[in-house]
């Protein structure tokens, strides 16, 4: 693509390298930019420099947060025996939007991946054992992480690493989507969705 | 959507107010940015800040532009005797990127539209038709417009304020798109079509 300005061409490159935009796009948005005024820009600008430079890990559950502890871990109201191990902060925020669950989380900040180079050491995994070692009222840790090779993967080792504590430990469940049909459901799913079938009582 | 972090809530609102970018993809963004370096995010909001705030636009044919006049005015290699008239810059890349046209442009900013308050007064037309009092070397106007119902409002009003200089005045042509479907094309594209069928000569 030919732009007609060198400061297009920049803004374009840089906005295209933000994933899920393509030059297409890029081009769309910085254009669109020039239609507004220049305070709506730098406060679009400033977010992003903020949100980067400020933000902060939690020191507890390494969840994103605004301060040492994030508003998770210091909510009296959370139900401090349960431990739910995700992958990132998207998936917390996954969760919490469904409303179904009171307990508290552990970001591990990745999963193991040989072939991205993601080893145990590089997780919030030690982290997690420390953790524990120092809470006596969790009863419960549910690993919440993608049925993938990976996520099984890591899965699998975080039960071993886990066992020593004697607690409660479980996954969520796998199983045909809601409003999914059975029909196009892949054989694994389905398979497993019949062997873990849920009992009426 | 609750979010664990006011400066993660303040960036993701003003990311989703960008044209095809909703709240998840907005999300998506956000966090992407906690991923990579410092640098990286500050240099994706220095280019954005400055193109709202430095760009300017060509004083001849109102396209975006780093100097008083474009590069494309400027070039000795145009064909200075037509002049493409389009509605904005996004139009004047999408033609150079076909590679066909080596004239002038004209950027309108926009189409006559009543529902949303734009008038012929808000648009570049009588700044194109000064351009043209000073410019006798022009022959042909060609309208690039979009063949909705603005564009073609557009298109009648120019022809009729054009008419005084007998110049010629065409229209890029309507038609069957290369490698559509005659079947799925509509019936006004189609009609269209074989009244301004091309001959072979």
């Amino acid at each position: 693509m030919n732009f007609p300005s060198k400061l297009i061409e920049q803004a374009v490159g840089e906005v295209s390298k933000l994933p899920g935009i393509g030059k297409k796009s890029a081009l769309r948005i910085v254009l669109h930019l020039l239609k507004r005024s220049e305070n709506e820009t730098q406060s679009l600008a400033d977010a992003l420099v903020a949100v980067r430079t400020q933000i902060q890990y939690c020191r507890k559950c390494h969840n994103i947060s605004d301060s040492e502890l994030c508003s998770i871990c210091l909510s009296p109201k959370r139900d401090a025996s349960v431990v739910c191990v995700v992958q990132d902060s998207r998936d917390v925020l996954a969760i919490e939007n469904t409303g179904q669950y009171t307990g508290l989380y552990h970001v591990l900040g990745g999963i193991i991946s040989p072939l991205e180079g993601v080893s145990p050491g590089d997780l919030k995994i030690e982290s997690l054992l420390q953790r524990l070692k120092h809470a006596p009222e969790v009863r419960e840790i549910i690993l919440a992480l993608s049925p993938t090779m990976e996520g099984d993967t890591t899965s699998f080792y975080l039960q071993k690493k886990l066992r020593p504590f004697s607690l409660k430990i479980s996954t969520i469940a796998r199983g045909i989507p809601i409003g999914g049909d059975l029909e196009y459901a892949d054989e694994i799913t389905l398979g497993r969705s019949i062997v873990s079938r849920i009992n009426y009582d």
